[in-house]
């Protein structure tokens, strides 16, 4: 093999176009493709900027051409060249550089490659295990690449947005202490201290909030975070958020300045220019209309609520929910009259997995109300649904009828498979949408307690304080989620910044004053030393990237992602230790050797 | 207390100055001091910009002015009010706002403040457990505040250089495998994988030539690491790192790279430009003139080797530890030959403390050399002395007599304690210099192996790769240490990218087949797919930022670190966890409880 030594790269491999002809070029690359054709041999030349051919030619020189001879996929090259026009019939327009070709006159080969496990010049499919086992072949492929490319573009965008608006980036703690937030903290055993722990941060929320008290003004992280959960599709034991908090402010504030992050970031990621403000909507509305608080606002067949149109009517089993204070909720789906039996019971199936004990549906024909159930409507009832559903000839009308928990869960999800089938959804727009006016706490009827919608730091509104202690379940908060296309990517709220609404909400929570000290003592502490207001937002980096790209997963915009089982298949992590290592922390196995 | 409302800030604590008189203008900040001159209230408020006057005068408003009478260190307050010129005798030249002042019209106390428990307007003694108690206090003095936004701009302006030069910034995980390089893993137990563990990385130096192999050509990243050693005074269980890798680079391509990071680091944090390229010294060139491959050169006294010059000489402790092949070195003093005996005392007793067995010394008087050991010499050994030492009168001679090492080690720190002592430092001046060729491995007398003096990945230099398996310990490495002012803030290496060649240092290291196949399979694998040339560097963020801001300790760059014994005053971190959640990690105590 040959070395680097004094060679010095000219050009990236896309950069050269015909403004270069008959300049002296030095290259470097990997081959990804290889053709012989008369005697002479193609290369295209990849690099992570693009591909460039070149071309070994014997005529030109005889030596290098027999070197060129050896050469086969991946291998890593140093090459020496003219650039030359291409024949105008060999011209590849579908590439910056298909105009040109670089002919060789000096090869280094500075490394060889073993065939590798799968091709990186075609669309095949592989398995998702071999990718992450061989993620440095798989980061290869110009689709990765560009993932990476634009997911440093975006994250770089946000720290000079927030940066030029005075935020300072401050690292906080990665081995920290265990705060109840819903997920189960990875711990990390303390060596020099036994029987203690660190935790690592599933957010950085109270040292933001004391960099606040400690008159920060205004704070952003780009930070890990850790949630050892069952992992589902699309979630990591560990992700990013873009994190910040800033003081003396209020939502408008915070509001603001972050639409205009979002919209650098998809300026510099994607050249796409956005126009904040994005779309409002309160908590009420959205479950209302969308069953869910992060609707997909891209398409229509929002949620009619028919409870109080239909209460006592024909139809028993609408009447016997609505009388048991359930309701009755329809979606039309516009212009699915045509939906097959199996259609409708493929939906039916589908609705069930979330919890719908069953699905009816109606098809408005131009010449009856085709459905098992429209005899049991009376005329005047089919009137009302038609104008409330605004119903017409070739639409399909289907029903939830169960507590509003399930009706709108059910409906929320019927809603997005029906988009999926119908292909309704166009996948290069972009749909932002704020959620406000959450409630404060919900009823947790397992743990027969409140809990936290957000969390227990978040600030009631100040005029519903009042309302704390007597009817927390009607009390809103300061929170705000920002939706895109349906996907929460980011959340946040005004917090607590006195010491007795603090007290105040963690009573409500059902945190007593000891376990209120023992967990958040440093907490109350710093809010009677002088806590200015302050709130702030966090925005989950992969989701939001797995969007801007275009991925099917959030795999695709992490370099080195885990599986489904938290493992990494490239270096075997998690892996065995030694017992030694064990007992310098102070632990005994309690698993099956 | 009062709500913000829709209030919202005008200015900033450190913007206001004559061109704004007249105006009126809203603050916000925390009454850093309070004074009451004939009737009149004088606040300092302080926010992170700095410090404005506000002045409550009975006469402009009666209401205003008895609300303020409240007000104590530490409150939280908004007010409005009109900028107007301080009389000419009260201005203060020391602050920004020193001309002017802030009459106010409206006060809003947005909260209290019980009186800290430290004031923070003074130069105050405070423990070092009680400021990091109440770290949200600490961190508002002004010094503190400094601190952490000059790292937000070094740190800033690292990346924007980086990405300038076409890196990209991508993360590495940090639940990895443990690597064996030095130090002890941080463990993170699995709860899905029972028996097996997670480890911190100490460096993310597999993943980023992982990344090399990929093809990504530029990463960087800033990147928390972890270590559980035991912590000496600047050290921390998880440090930051600037981390880089490049491809198809030589030494010279990544000197030049960092060393225009530097500079704008500088340049953003300070204000002060480097002129890079830096100085340069072999790892052998400064183990010979300062006993240490991280010289402080901003001051002389460097070591002199006697050994030859000294063999076989009158003073029998020399000659014989020359005899068994150490060596003989001496420091030479300068001026220092008032010291007395006491201060000869001290020294050697602090020699002592680095292995000296003793320390002889030689006052340089005008008529004679006033030692204990000089009548042991020769006429002709004492000119040979004096020529060599360049010794005149004042002048004070300092031996180290052992074997090299300790000999290296006892004047190196030696060089440094009479700097202190004489204070020959200056302060604010930056001494780079590139410490390069080092040996490739060290003989580890314990081990009774070779042992990196790198990492195990580090490139041999091509021209003594003959040498690998005959004479190891003469064989140098491609790696490049950048020393600040005698601390280490940099190192790096060329790294392996041949196969055969990383197969045959692992040999060098004791590694067989079977543990490099278990413990860097991947890395090997990886390496016979096409792997670039590569190689890269680490910077040690919170070492740097501790010289850049002149603080004593690297606590003082870092928001919330943790004191020696790895705990976190401010969250009593780390913490015990409750019986279950060990066992959902298939672990038992093994400490007392």
């Amino acid at each position: 093999m040959d070395t680097l030594g004094a060679l010095s790269r000219t050009h990236n491999c896309n950069e050269l176009g015909p403004d270069n002809l008959d300049q002296e070029v030095v290259l470097m690359g990997w081959v990804l493709r290889r053709r012989d054709h008369g005697g002479v041999i193609f290369i295209d030349l990849r690099d992570r900027w693009g591909i460039t051919q070149v071309v070994f030619n014997p005529e030109v020189n005889a030596e290098v051409h027999a070197k060129a001879h050896r050469l086969r996929s991946e291998w890593v090259l140093a090459v020496r060249g003219r650039v030359e026009r291409r024949p105008a019939d060999m011209e590849n327009p579908k590439l910056k550089t298909g105009a040109i070709e670089v002919l060789v006159s000096e090869l280094h080969i500075l490394n060889t490659s073993e065939t590798p496990p799968f091709p990186l010049d075609e669309e095949v499919e592989v398995s998702d295990n071999l990718r992450l086992q061989y993620r440095y072949l798989d980061l290869r492929r110009p689709e990765m690449a560009r993932n990476l490319i634009m997911r440093h573009k975006a994250v770089q965008a946000a720290r000079n947005y927030l940066s030029e608006n005075d935020f300072l980036e401050i690292e906080t703690p990665m081995l920290t202490r265990s705060t109840p937030e819903g997920a189960r903290d990875y711990l990390v055993p303390s060596r020099v201290n036994p029987g203690r722990f660190y935790a690592l941060p599933q957010s950085p929320q109270l040292f933001k909030q004391m960099l606040m008290v400690a008159g920060m003004d205004r704070y952003f992280q780009v930070v890990k975070c850790f949630r050892d959960e069952d992992l589902r599709a699309d979630r990591q034991p560990e992700f990013t958020q873009i994190d910040m908090e800033l003081s003396f402010v209020t939502e408008e504030d915070i509001i603001g300045i972050t639409e205009g992050m979002i919209a650098e970031i998809f300026k510099a990621a994607r050249g796409i220019e956005l126009r904040p403000p994005f779309a409002r909507m309160t908590y009420d509305e959205a479950m209302e209309r969308f069953g869910t608080d992060r609707p997909d606002t891209r398409f229509g067949f929002e949620l009619i609520d028919l409870t109080e149109k239909l209460r006592g009517c024909g139809f028993k089993v609408f009447g016997q929910v609505i009388e048991k204070g359930g309701v009755v909720k329809a979606i039309n789906a516009k212009g699915c009259a045509t939906f097959s039996r199996k259609d409708l019971d493929d939906l039916t199936e589908f609705a069930g997995r979330f919890g719908a004990k069953g699905m009816a549906w109606i098809k408005i024909k131009e010449d009856e109300w085709q459905s098992p159930i429209t005899k049991f409507f009376s005329e005047e009832e089919i009137a009302t649904m038609r104008e409330a559903l605004d119903a017409e000839p070739g639409d399909l009308i289907l029903f939830g009828a169960d507590s509003r928990g399930v009706v709108n869960q059910v409906l929320a999800e019927l809603r997005l498979e029906l988009a999926r089938r119908l292909e309704l959804i166009d996948g290069e727009s972009f749909d932002f949408l704020w959620i406000t006016d959450f409630p404060l706490v919900e009823y947790d009827h397992g743990e027969k307690r409140h809990t936290a919608v957000h969390h227990p730091f978040t600030a009631p509104r100040e005029d519903h304080l009042d309302l704390l202690e007597s009817e927390p379940g009607k009390v809103k908060s300061r929170a705000y989620d920002l939706v895109l296309n349906g996907n929460e990517i980011g959340g946040g709220s005004i917090r607590i910044h006195r010491k007795d609404i603090q007290e105040r909400v963690f009573q409500v929570l059902g945190i007593d004053q000891q376990e209120a000290e023992e967990k958040f003592g440093f907490l109350l502490r710093a809010l009677e030393l002088g806590a200015p207001p302050h709130g702030g937002i966090a925005f989950g980096v992969d989701r939001l990237l797995m969007i801007l790209t275009g991925s099917d997963s959030i795999r695709d915009v992490i370099a080195f992602p885990k599986t489904q089982k938290a493992t990494c298949p490239l270096t075997e992590a998690p892996a065995p230790v030694a017992r030694k290592q064990l007992t310098e922390l102070h632990l005994r196995p309690d698993w099956k050797e």
